[in-house]
């Protein structure tokens, strides 16, 4: 099986010219075949609010009504995807933006409305793996931005880290295919306020224990639990750290095995 | 050889949602590998304005700054291109949106400053036509807006017309290519006032007679010159009408032959 790598890139990367940049000679030296997903980070919160549209919160959780929708799709789907896309065109990578909609690469739910409506959110269904096989074949580098659509004609807002995720399980009937999920810090910490105190590896016996401790707690449980997620659907590693961890040279940072 | 339709549509079709499903069930119903190609419209207009971003004009032409820059790629790159593209996959037709950064399909160099600098616009310099051709080969049709990339990082704004001309003269090594260029009018009028005076064929020699004569003037002749420019280059033939000449019923349009 020929690998595949899947790089996961946020906001704290993307809303930095100077970060954006050198990620993206990292993930342009990277070897063999690759997927980029990206969230979208404060933009379209700024550029919402510079259109009058306030962000709804309920709950503490972000609705996407149509007016948001509306400018996550200019963002997210427009002005970062295609600048991404110009940039590794510059470092001679044959990238391809896509939303969730393009070749119907990831379709979704829109969220039932159980407690809360969230408004033009979706829920992954599934991910149209030979479809992106092909454009893999033909060498091009797959770019995607956190949208995806219901196949009826609506787009959805989808979570980035989702998207990476169920890409990687779809095409890990494929390749044999890791994730990178890139993030602020060098890892998951052993102390928080030890920012050095990497915890190297993590299996599924280790984190019921880090569980157990309190070691991991709030905001890394979601985020660890869609990496397992991940691996029990096929694929083979998922590391998570900052964008450092793209070079050879580096190793501080966590990988994550069944 | 196989046969390749490129068709592009403008303003007047993208801002009417009513006008656009139409169109789209009309492209969808289209037998044939297929390129759709799109404008902006006065939406841009309107987000920049929302912005605070007023379009600047020299001598009657309008200039891309930066800042308009990145609301034509949040406009035409996200909001318009992915609507369309999830409207299309909605209709079974497994679309895929482009700018030329994508798969580096449009290369342009930024316009030389000489009268007027007009910003961020790019002439087109060269199409990747057996890039183009491997997503047409994968049965996906390529929906492109009217952005185009100088390959070193930049996006630049182009002429959608210009992009339909390219796109099809590069595309005819490979396919018996068509254009068919949608705008308000039943094709090219004898008589202006009249709307049902469509002249039904041109060629360069009545081309000539319907200049001299006066018949064909003003903001039509760029048009239909821009037409002869891609039978030169290698096009079949070249299709103006409105979006009713997509009906097999309808033949009240003009056709353009050399």
């Amino acid at each position: 099986m020929e690998k595949l790598s899947i790089i996961k890139i946020g906001g704290n990367i993307i809303e930095d010219e100077a970060s954006l940049n050198t990620f993206l000679q990292l993930f342009a030296n990277l070897e063999g075949h690759k997927i980029l997903v990206h969230g979208g980070g404060k933009r379209a919160t700024l550029i919402a609010s510079k259109l009058g549209i306030n962000s709804k919160l309920i709950d503490g959780r972000r609705i996407t009504d149509a007016e948001t929708l509306e400018v996550i799709t200019m963002v997210y789907g427009g002005l970062v995807n295609k600048n991404i896309v110009a940039k590794l065109q510059a470092l001679n990578i044959d990238a391809l933006g896509l939303t969730g909609a393009d070749i119907n690469s990831i379709q979704s739910v829109k969220r039932p409305i159980q407690k809360i409506d969230y408004g033009f959110v979706g829920d992954v269904k599934q991910i149209a793996s030979s479809s992106i096989d092909k454009l893999i074949q033909a060498n091009f580098t797959p770019v995607f931005c956190a949208i995806t659509h219901d196949k009826k004609g609506q787009l959805l807002n989808t979570n980035a880290d989702t998207i990476a995720n169920t890409i990687a399980a779809g095409m890990s009937r494929i390749y044999d295919t890791s994730i990178y999920y890139c993030f602020e810090l060098n890892g998951v910490l052993q102390d928080f306020n030890d920012k050095e105190s990497v915890i190297k590896h993590i299996n599924a016996e280790s984190y019921k224990e880090l569980l157990e401790k309190g070691i991991i707690s709030d905001g890394m449980i979601p985020k660890i639990d869609n990496c397992f997620d991940a691996l029990q659907n096929g694929v083979q590693k998922v590391y998570i750290g900052n964008t450092a961890m793209l070079t050879k040279e580096n190793n501080n940072f966590t990988t994550i095995t069944l």
